[in-house]
């Protein structure tokens, strides 16, 4: 997938690179879909942990948590994405033939932010009175910056820093 | 352009619907893609004069004219994609080789957004260190729901109610 792309890599491709038959690969994964799903799992899952780490790490306060997990969405998409030029096609296909792989990280990244929203709430340094709504709101907010599709190509308009968003959106959840 | 896409179209296709010679297109302009930008000048036009229209609408307040600016710009996206499936073909080919056309409609967009805080900060009931950050801030964010490519191929991921996300935009525009 990183050498010629997904679209064109076939499952004789990646059984010749293995060095092993198609029909050992049809063994464990029963289409090019299922090949795509497990290696977007294992990457999905490293940027999952990031933001678990973050949203749970002791010393930071919720707001300096809030603008690590962006900052780190941000950092680790474009890093992937420069690193890869042809990520988004994975990522493409996963959105046109295996949606449930993207609705449940979608949904784990959001439960994050709001982990850390609730815990601002709770501290009295933030105010929200649905804070799964707000932090799917973030999430949605934040998706020219943290989304490989948006990342890795042409960039989808002019937008402001990242910094500028996130200071945007931390004023959304200041009390008053 | 929308019966067989932007891709597939020649100058030659669209020269004989006119029934002209391609010779005679090409003394109006010099390429499918000055083309393109012609059509898409027009289209943009007319989503530029909603948005002005609603900045200075007399009557509505700057919280109402936000509402109604960002309804609107989501409206009329979605509107456009149901009755043109393949718009998202023409812009993403301006966005490729096109960007100053893209840059200013995004300019010209922001602007309205901008005058409406603007006017708000004037008021008192918004607060904004800097209007034309917070709007660029505010359009980045509301892409999700106002972006032809986002709105008309697969959905980029679950998102919250365009009326959530206006509200959770609103809540930083409000004074403290």
């Amino acid at each position: 997938f990183r050498e010629i792309g997904y679209q064109k890599t076939t499952v004789a491709d990646i059984a010749r690179t293995l060095k092993m038959s198609p029909a050992n690969v049809y063994r464990f994964f029963d289409s090019k879909k299922a090949i795509n799903e497990a290696v977007l799992e294992r990457l999905i899952g490293e940027v999952e942990a990031l933001i678990s780490e973050i949203a749970d790490r002791p010393g930071l306060d919720p707001t300096e948590r809030f603008v690590a997990a962006i900052e780190t969405l941000h950092r680790d998409c474009t890093r992937r994405c420069e690193a890869f030029p042809r990520l988004h096609e994975m990522i493409e296909a996963a959105m046109a033939e295996s949606w449930d792989v993207c609705r449940h990280h979608v949904a784990r990244i959001t439960a994050g932010i709001e982990r850390i929203i609730r815990d601002g709430v709770a501290r009295g340094v933030f105010e929200a009175a649905d804070p799964a709504e707000a932090a799917a709101c973030v999430h949605a907010a934040i998706a020219r910056y943290t989304h490989p599709v948006l990342v890795g190509k042409s960039p989808l308009q002019p937008a402001p820093s990242v910094e500028a968003m996130t200071a945007f959106l931390l004023r959304s959840l200041a009390p008053r």
